[in-house]
């Protein structure tokens, strides 16, 4: 290990140079003018990677963004991990909010400033120098390498999903490692093993042809609002729990380890509640905040409106009123049925004399992995060694549909193995990365390479 | 009554010339350019009440729009009626939906067409010449007449009843009658006894110090938006009562006489709910109608909103929410206790973690009238004597806060003797009034002020 420590820190200018160079490159993948630089940044990732020693590096067309892949086969017997990554950024407005222009990338403070610094271009680049470093020390991989990155992760793009799907066995591996995420907080690094899945609807209540006037109908019309609200209303009962029948049908109870480790990362909740400017949280009765975010379903409300949203009194009966309704999902929920069944809910609850549409639009299932995996065992254990501190196993509340995909698809343990941090201005201005989770970054990966090749010295 | 049918039908073109005069001054009330156009109108007015022989003919300037007064007081022993009217109209916005130009008054088919023409210059104007033409023929009035005109009735002015509360005595009458009102259809004439009161507020309910994500905190602390339906949704029970504690303290029952004008002027309500675009109609359990519109209270929601009203999903815990809600009031119900009532109910059931601002907005009184007041039946009487249908007493949904007032300050019975139709656009482009309710309006006028003198024939 001290031989790779010596030489990242006499490569560290070298590298960042290197990184600053792919930085300058603004591969915004929402904005159709920047198509040349995402075309650049892909092919600055290609060429990083044959530099770096890898093989069969090849950019796949695609009907939207081209998707890189490079392979180095050469370890038989040995297990095969594919690397997840994506060379496309987010927007940078508002530019005036910058410290240094978001593609002028700058060294401060000990930190690398710019947009794709830590999401996710610093983070994958972690991996192609880690490549390149154990070939020139060692000449040989010890496990065998897949690298398969996208340009439309920013987007949501379908490039993905459908590339993974038409070459389900180009792409087999026996652990897939993704370094887009963070640790918990500075020298406390952790793995996510659990993401919510996600499904959203649009809900309108309709009434009457044309608004009315209080004056004339007030109390002896449906009026659309009152039909939402009390709808809306059902949906929830006073303990917190979705009404909504069979939406807890997927489930899983937590098992006493899950338990374990979403207490060891639980907050304060008090003062939590207090930073939030709460009296106190609110949820499910009986769930920890953890548990609530990380291992409990939701349905939420995004958003509602109808009628008269200006100064003063307006004293109409609006013919319709709206709601967008998301809830973020776990375990085997299936987001389709999910859907179907808030549908059925609304159409059963809804009152006399008014009318309800769905217009159900966004699906993505949960991802979870099983902590005790060896694949997810081992990077923990990677971890440890260079933070001193093991990574403890996490579920997060959020969504990344690419995750639950390449689980779904490849049939393999993901193994989310972040280095940024939570407060790096991720789709905001003054993106950053840390150098000191580079340099960690690259000797726990370096190190979990070693480790999954069942090779313990290194 | 063949005397004054002859009187007015020589006169009818220089009558309507006259009015369209009136018609042409462009007296918007709403906006500030057009003060001129105030000033003019209501000098016209008053140039006009002179020509028509009334005496002490004033405008009393006021922090807003002046007010015109006058007075015949030559009937010694008989009543005194007091005549209330407006000399201001609406904007006319849009303007290119006008067949012919707001303030070139055009007569075809029958109606004169100009801002103002039924609300309320063209049912004014019938007093007018009805004073002129008793004066020329008999050269004396039946009964004493007072007019008192304003210009702010278009923006709910304040000038009115500062007036009226400053000039108790001279404003004194035996009743007051105003034509600013419609039939119920043609040929079918109505008085309105009763007009709800009302009450507004908004209503904000505010859970932590910013949006946050639901990824990282859905089901873990309070929705804003959940807070406000749920809120929302107390206020109502299942029988379509309002459920706030005291709401219904000054509503009366209704006698089985009113129950019988109600009944008699109810609509076929499976016809209207079609007409409407309803399964069904909605409301109060138990009530009719033109029961609940007329003679129940009502609390409704005029708009709701919060968080995202976008295209697609965004995935927004909303930190806060907000809604209108109006009352209308019948009865003694106290529109500033009834706020106050709301304003408790909401307190004691928003959730917790949740908090509840409210800002209370208007306030109006209800009004109604007996019915079997002699100055109402007498009027209603002077309308079956040229519509060959007796007027009947309905009780109207709407506010007309000025109502209220005048029979709450000078404690004298109110006759709204409208000559309008329901549809002819008041507020609205191709405003109209209809000349045959303009010629029967003024042989109904005539009639009742001898009827009001106690004289029969006349």
């Amino acid at each position: 290990m001290s031989d790779y420590k010596t030489y990242f820190a006499e490569r560290r200018e070298q590298h960042l140079n290197e990184l600053k160079e792919w930085l300058s490159i603004p591969s915004i993948s929402a904005l159709s003018e920047h198509k040349g630089d995402i075309l650049a940044s892909a092919r600055w990732l290609a060429d990083a990677l044959t530099r770096a020693g890898m093989e069969k590096v090849e950019i796949h067309e695609t009907k939207g963004n081209p998707i890189v892949y490079a392979e180095h086969l050469k370890a038989p017997g040995r297990p095969t991990i594919l690397i997840y990554g994506h060379y496309d950024v987010q927007p940078v407005d508002p530019l005036h909010l910058w410290t240094t222009p978001p593609f002028e990338p700058d060294i401060r403070d000990g930190k690398i400033y710019a947009r794709g610094a830590t999401d996710d271009k610093g983070q994958l680049f972690l991996h192609v120098k880690v490549v390149e470093a154990i070939l020139r020390q060692e000449g040989s991989l010890p496990v065998n390498i897949k690298f398969c990155v996208e340009g439309e992760e920013e987007v949501s793009g379908t490039s993905l999903p459908e590339f993974l799907k038409a070459n389900r066995e180009k792409l087999a591996a026996d652990a897939i490692v993704i370094s887009d995420s963070s640790l918990l907080e500075p020298g406390k690094p952790s793995i996510c093993t659990g993401l919510r899945g996600l499904c959203s609807m649009e809900v309108t209540v309709s009434t009457a042809r044309t608004d009315l006037h209080s004056g004339l109908y007030g109390g002896a019309v449906p009026n659309a609002l009152h039909a939402l609200v009390s709808l809306l209303a059902t949906l929830h009962d006073e303990r917190g729990r979705v009404t909504v029948e069979g939406f807890y049908e997927g489930v899983p109870e937590l098992t006493a380890l899950e338990k374990q480790d979403l207490a060891s990362y639980n907050p304060d909740e008090a003062k939590l509640a207090a930073e939030l400017g709460l009296d106190t949280l609110y949820g499910e009765e009986g769930y920890s905040f953890t548990e609530r975010t990380g291992a409990r379903p939701t349905l939420e409300l995004n958003g509602v409106w109808g009628g008269f949203q200006g100064e003063g009194t307006k004293t109409v009966i609006p013919k319709e009123a709206h709601a967008k309704i998301t809830c973020r999902l776990v375990g085997t929920q299936d987001p389709q049925r999910t859907l179907d069944r808030i549908e059925a809910h609304l159409r059963k609850h809804i009152q006399p004399g008014a009318k309800v549409h769905v217009k159900q639009l966004e699906r993505a299932l949960a991802f979870s992995c099983d902590p005790t995996d060896p694949m997810l065992q081992l990077a923990a254990d990677a971890y440890e060694e260079v933070y001193g501190k093991r990574a403890i196993f996490t579920k997060d509340g959020g969504s990344i549909p690419v995750v639950a995909t390449f689980a779904d698809v490849l049939r393999a343990p993901v193994v989310m193995m972040g280095f940024g941090l939570p407060d790096e201005n991720l789709h905001a201005p003054d993106e950053h990365f840390s150098l000191d989770n580079f340099d960690k970054g690259l000797l726990t990966l370096v190190n979990y390479l070693h480790k999954a090749a069942g090779s313990s010295a290194i």
